[in-house]
């Protein structure tokens, strides 16, 4: 598959796609991402995830590399010349190129690039197959609320999930209770059948998927709450699931090999999987 | 200034080095790297740097680059083609080039950039004059014994030193204890005129010039003890000091705005100056 790549001002094509060496993104990770989900030829609250951008870059001080308008043209024109259907659209700003040195370099552009990845469509029935996860320590930083590309912890943690034979791993703090995946947020529906996720505080990064989801949880009268919960808490739960843009909401029917709701997809998770496809339906035209 | 860069088998001008944007290094900071003090065109401490390197690769599971012997020529080619006379070899490794996903790719080659930055000599009277440091919570994941590229936390706590009018953050963990700067060891000399420095254990890096001062302190019959200090046990130090390949020994004068041993160098710092002054000399030609 031949692709295009945005690159600092240019369109390349993906062979020839680079960086400097001295980019702060590859010395330091001192950047940031989004990905966005590209569903039709659309993308997916691209709005959310452009405010989230501009969060993470202000919580780290960085300029970001355009105006949002500028912006929102060259990820229509990469996705234009990529023709992208469905899949991924993936951004990435660093702190730009400067001779190695731990400070904030005096002047430096930000960089910026922007790549799609085809995918298959979202498919209910790979969907509703379920998935398994399993539980390890979260050892990253304090601020996975940044959306940083300091994601060594998340690689070794994804990593033991797939060797496991698992899906993804929900990462545990200190106190036993789960945070998110090392990709994706966790959610579990209580005894009582609540809807129950982190809340969105330093520990855990908030999702776009995730606060979409409250929001239809809302919207249907749907019980939940934003709170911290426990492995015990999940092994316990009723359902399961989990969520991210390159995830949407995928069922998980085993924690540590253990069956969560019979091993199988629960009603709660099914309704919400049904809402989110209703919601891709009604996305506009590419503009 | 113009440059040499070693980037994956080739010798590049500083400006056309560059690496490809689907390098792991650049979106998941997967990867680790050492940096060489260079002295009269001599690489200092080269095989601990390069055992260092290897249980970092083998803490992540990389693979090397090449072996260790071919490395080496690599290192002295760069050193050659730069003409570097005093500075610092950077040499970084990541787990190479694959399309984006947390997992291990299937099969990638390692990649391998190795570049110099030239630096005045080391010099006794800059030395002397002595730093301020500051204290800033470790926010750090919790393997910062493996040098890798995952320094945003790093960069954040360099740049609020710099801002703050010192050198560099000393990072404290939960405890209240001191770990280690953000691109240095800490070390400070007790009221009982004990040498002390932190365990390298897993809470920080194991310093190659930590590692070579701690053995000449043992041949020269200086007491010390690797152990954690408090920020309070450092503000009441007789002397403090911090280690590193690119600053050598550098002694710290003040913390968090507190003179440490009246505002002045102290002695037993200076003498390990002038003992790493002296090993300096020692150095066999670069072979």
């Amino acid at each position: 598959m031949s692709r295009i790549v945005y690159v600092n001002g240019r369109y390349l094509p993906y062979g020839e796609a680079a960086v400097h060496v001295e980019d702060r993104g590859y010395q330091f990770s001192d950047g940031v991402y989004e990905v966005f989900a590209i569903h039709n030829a659309r993308m997916v609250y691209e709005d959310p995830h452009l405010d989230r951008l501009e969060r993470s870059l202000g919580e780290l001080r960085m300029a970001p590399p355009m105006p949002r308008t500028a912006l929102k043209v060259v990820l229509r024109e990469t996705i234009r010349r990529n023709r992208s259907q469905h899949g991924l659209l993936y951004l990435q700003v660093t702190r730009g190129v400067a001779p190695r040195n731990h400070a904030f370099p005096e002047a430096t552009e930000s960089s910026l690039v922007v790549m799609a990845q085809h995918t298959p469509p979202y498919d209910m029935e790979t969907v509703n197959r379920g998935l398994a996860v399993i539980t390890i320590p979260d050892i990253r930083w304090k601020r996975p609320d940044i959306k940083s590309l300091s994601l060594l912890p998340n690689v070794l943690g994804k990593q033991q999930a797939v060797e496991a034979g698992a899906f993804e791993a929900w990462q545990v703090d200190d106190g036993g209770m789960v945070t998110e995946g090392t990709h994706s947020n966790a959610w579990i529906v209580s005894e009582g059948g609540e809807l129950i996720t982190r809340d969105a505080g330093k520990a855990i990064l908030d999702g776009i998927i995730r606060r979409a989801l409250l929001d239809m949880a809302r919207s249907e009268g749907i019980r939940f709450k934003e709170r911290a919960f426990s492995v015990e808490e999940a092994m316990a739960a009723k359902e399961a699931f989990l969520t991210s843009s390159s995830s949407f909401i995928k069922p998980v029917i085993r924690i540590d090999g253990r069956d969560i709701g019979g091993g199988k997809t629960g009603p709660l998770t099914q309704k919400l999987i049904g809402l989110y496809a209703e919601h891709l339906e009604t996305l506009g035209p590419l503009s």
